[in-house]
């Protein structure tokens, strides 16, 4: 990720949620010193550890911040992720901020790498959609390179997808694929979506970089590849979730994108332990 | 919520997704017009339904949007909420965004309606905590009021929580609540919590606006609860989620905040349906 | 404060002042190195100290910045509050504008604490108001403190203040309570101003967190505040300055809010002196 | 003033106090609509006008904002300067921040006049200087401006004044000019501060724009005034108030700069009364 | 382009010229109303024309705006492009920035054009490169398009080019595209540079999508087009202009890429006539 | 140049070429260390050398920065400017955006310089323009600078321009200025374009600080100089080029303002060569 970028959107959640200051740190004296060890609650894969790095360097440059796992280690339940010594009164008031980031972004990772283990040794990818959160798509997309998926476009400027309205604009597949050819870059990837094979034999005509076969049942799938070309990649988009994720194993397509990758995960549970130093609390 | 915040948000979101520019949109005219329904695509309570109108107001003025539903209305699977004209090259420019979000606000007013639904009768509130997105808290404690909860506290600015580590650097309850009181304006809540009944009796002595229970059972809770005098409110807290909130029922807490309404929620199923009015498109 | 939003202010603020580039700093060398004293013109209190730690370290890394005071100090005039070393072509450029925000913050203190001296041991409060100036409150509230007082609401959006125009919407205060603890959660404090003795009576039964005497005499205070249990907070409002704040010290009131701390004070008068170590000039 | 960059800060401060959203407004239906009339509660000078113009487009466009007066009217106590119509939530959620502007800028601009006043048929002017408030300087030296005064240089950055610092650096006022002639571009005024007779000689000789006596008697200034050729401005300053002002009425200097008109005002005193249309609320 | 990022920029732009206003604008009243044609001094291409309407409609919505031209559009020496009528006053605030900008663009879209038309009925295109102007590249690269030209990567994040550098780092060219293709999904481009015939061979076996030939004379290019698969793209650069030009437009490479376009042009001349209706000028 | 607006500049043209992340440093380890040092390849004046301090300090603090000459000095084709040590990932991704600043700002130095030395002996200076890059103005100025030049005014802020349009609106050239100098500070430079021998006696009678001769002969010039009053500076503008350059250099004017110095000029030659220190790559 992008430093520069990441900063910005850390210390504008920071200030989302400290404001113009954490009341309930008038608790602290400057002096009270503070070490606080973060945890897993549950197994998961971890995305995001430099998040506290960087967060707590915005915050407050005398917090240290000791990372003692990398990103897309799997750890259990109950194994520490990362130290931090400092003054209590910031390691309070980063510390929910940073945990609802690393928590978002260790259970996408955890979820992609549960779907990647589910396809097991087949050689296809599991990608993920522009299905995420608003304002967090780089973390997001992070995220599941984390647990070893990959990702599929980043946005509406880097790559063309040719949906149903677009088709239905330009008059066929055909002549879609022509004119984006005809108007865009050598650089940017042409991607089709079929819904029926009719359309699929057109696609394969049309030679875009990659078809997308759009709700089809494995069987269809593993059919439609074979008539796919290899200079041609696959992808099979649609609903599919981890549960289904085992039927598609064998279909051969090259990619699998899941849009629940980053629209519906549940947080995975994170906690900081905090031990204070100084006892002797003042009004600040 | 507050507009011209809903517009910066909105601009930056759009930003994030479309960058220069939707490639994809070469396929279409300027004259290209088009008519869109978004629909439910599963049952659930809806919120966020301005963000369609403000969202693509930002776009292109020249979309027209009607509302079909109000915020907080339960939705069956298959209706309409909003009717959307203008050109199809900005009515899809601005689809995913929109839908991310509005998916994510149904899907945490959804949760927050079953749980109200789930305390029934009960004069006990569903609240939400600062488990929020980084970036979207004022979107997420929108949709929780939309799905018939109410907000906690905002931020670390607008009120107190203390914990276990301000009460251990204070001294005692009673000395954390009363360096509170000493340190702060008569306009603060002070909230604090507790994990055992000698905490409790303290905590009741010190007299603050709010005491939560922290982790514990429902007839522990009940039992608490009728120790507390009516000047002070409680708060059920620690875990409780839908599943297990039934038993939270009849403990008389006045509030039980419940984390997952915005940590774990997966999106509503909302989709957007276009038609063409022009066909013959050209290059732009 | 927050430092992440007091550095995002004062990028603004040295901006402002200093736009593309100091043209009267082509006088000096790199190499020009020089102490300058900081020191009050005129008896007060101090608030702000640490925006010369900030703005200089935003500026110009290379100065050091030593605090001889602390905030909420009283300074005699002619003592030194910092001490600074370093370029002097960034000791110049930041000199207007931190001597501006601390000249201002520092009034503002001073004049909190003369409010607080007069009210001697009375157990009444002085509190701020909303009238700060446009885009200083943190800093303006912040200064409030140092001087000894406490803060009123931040903003809008952290507490309810009912007046005329809201109780006449609603109907009664009554309704209006009723209907504001109906829609907002339990953080929220609650406030209700009256302006009569029957407006009180309907306010004290509907048992908001504080209620206002707007406009009223030190007697009627007095006797208003005999009426209220001790379960709501009571507040002076309404045109009180530190001229006529006497009168007010013994009517039992919890806090007296003075929108003049904050909108018509007088700058502290505060100086900085320079020395240049060399003085060999050069074109920079 | 550049409406751009007003609207900038008028976003900024708008978002400053309302924040989330204005909780009070709970008690209004989006159907409430109300009249305000805003009011003079003293006699003064009215500078800002436009603020509630282009404040209350940003916030609601169903807002009709009607200018009563001009910006530089002098308004009597009572009387009207602006009629507002709308939703009452809109109408009060932008209240307060406006007034706090337009009473400050109000203020600077009722002082200047005064000032401006004070020295009846001379031709000396009054001007402002860099004692503006960290963020509001565009605003304020409108207002000065609307009160009849003329501005100074308006930042670091569009003209060289050379104090002691920097002719201490030079060498001498000679070096000191010659050096800045010689680097800066012929489109920057250059002022000189002078303290002494003999510097006052060497300034003259230097052939600046603009030579400011520093902290002189008036009787020392109409002296000095003399020695000056025409082409060379002459400016007072050093702790000239509203008292002290017309003892340098006759000095015959050009302009007199007066920092106390942006650095000590006090608000002048306005108000908005709304009244509502409509009376039954319901929860928004 | 897209709309939102457009404004952002032409906003940072506008303020960047006028600051806090356009002193020479005293001159005019409010009614001062006025006409202005914009039009080539000289011959070229158009590019950038909406810029005149969105910048003219943040600045001022009283300015009607019509545009007489496309972009793309050639336009002879003496040709108007822009009709504006409204308020004198706004539109010589904005004259000088909307100009600076669209001469820019169209000078790009000029030098573009010649280029298309130097390579005759050859299939190869033209393409730009990331030497764009810091802070333009959006509007850069459009105006490579509206001059024929086509547009590479927008950056380092949507393609992955690969020099000697990652060679070096990887081993090899065949070593560096795998990991390349492990690590990055299936919708990213990737691009080998090859600077001798052996490179070559190693980059056609590894199969990139687009190898270019970095400084290599025409015919070394035409004779290793010869020997790339039609399913890898071939793309000449390095120093190649408008005079050079020629002599690679046999070569059948796919594109050739020409930094010059961005990096090094004049501004086509561009001129803004203005006649005033109203005479009588009184002071704003 | 204001190291604050420096690098907020920095931050947004570093974004814009890298976005969410460099998609080809995939290929590099953390631990791949490299030295690149920077070259002029073609004669020049450098200009800018400490964006490559600030912009690579946002971008990664472990880069080391050695600046090797100074801005403004003359370097030969082949000469380094600047060592850099590092990650290479980070000096990649910062080389383009940093190369494309400072290779403008190196060209304008370099156009300015030789105008300068074109000028020989003669007193007249070179000035530039507002026909500066959108968003860059700061950087073009200072660059005009570096390479010997002076600048005009800095934008419509900061001094008046009467040009035909105004001197319309107001009736004449003294109704022009006289207007002017009733309205505007002290510290506001009146410039007056002349475009006949009877425009400039009105303009000398009205006594403006500077007359600019629009677009006439040396021969006008060298007439029109002698006919302007010493304390009255002049200017010839209008299509003055480095070709036409040398006959202006004995009309005596005291500024001759170039608008290609910025607005069309051939980026200087600049490359940076990589050596990396560690060559077995793994994935990041």
């Amino acid at each position: 990720m992008n430093r520069l970028k990441v900063e910005e959107a850390l210390k504008h959640f920071l200030i989302e949620d400290i404001g113009d200051r954490d009341v309930s740190s008038v608790i602290f004296r400057e002096t009270d010193i503070g070490e606080a060890i973060v945890r897993f609650k549950e197994d998961g894969v971890i995305a995001g550890l430099h998040c506290f790095k960087w967060g707590y360097g915005l915050l407050d440059e005398g917090v240290k911040v000791e990372l003692l796992k990398s990103d897309g280690d799997y750890v259990k339940s109950g194994e520490a992720i990362v130290r931090l010594t400092g003054p209590v009164a910031s390691l309070l008031s980063g510390e929910r901020v940073l945990l609802n980031l690393v928590q978002r972004m260790s259970a996408i990772a955890t979820l992609t790498a549960q779907c990647v283990e589910t396809l097991g040794s087949s050689r296809t990818r599991i990608v993920d959609t522009r299905k995420t959160t608003p304002g967090l798509r780089m973390f997001e997309k992070y995220a599941v390179r984390a647990g070893g998926g990959f990702n599929h476009r980043i946005g509406l400027y880097d790559a063309v997808m040719l949906k149903d309205n677009h088709i239905a604009a330009a008059g066929s597949i055909t002549k879609a694929v022509d004119r984006v050819r005809a108007s865009l870059g050598h650089m940017v990837m042409i991607e089709v979506e079929v819904e029926t094979e009719q359309q699929l034999q057109e696609a394969i005509a049309a030679q875009p970089h990659v078809i997308m076969f759009d709700n089809q049942t494995p069987e269809t799938m593993t059919r439609w590849v074979k008539l796919v070309p290899s200079s041609i990649r696959t992808e099979a988009s649609g609903g599919i979730d981890l549960n289904k994720l085992a039927a598609y194993r064998n279909t051969g397509v090259d990619v699998i994108s899941i849009g629940a990758l980053t629209h519906s995960v549940s947080n995975i549970d994170i906690s900081m332990n905090l031990s204070v130093s100084s006892k002797e609390a003042v009004f600040v």
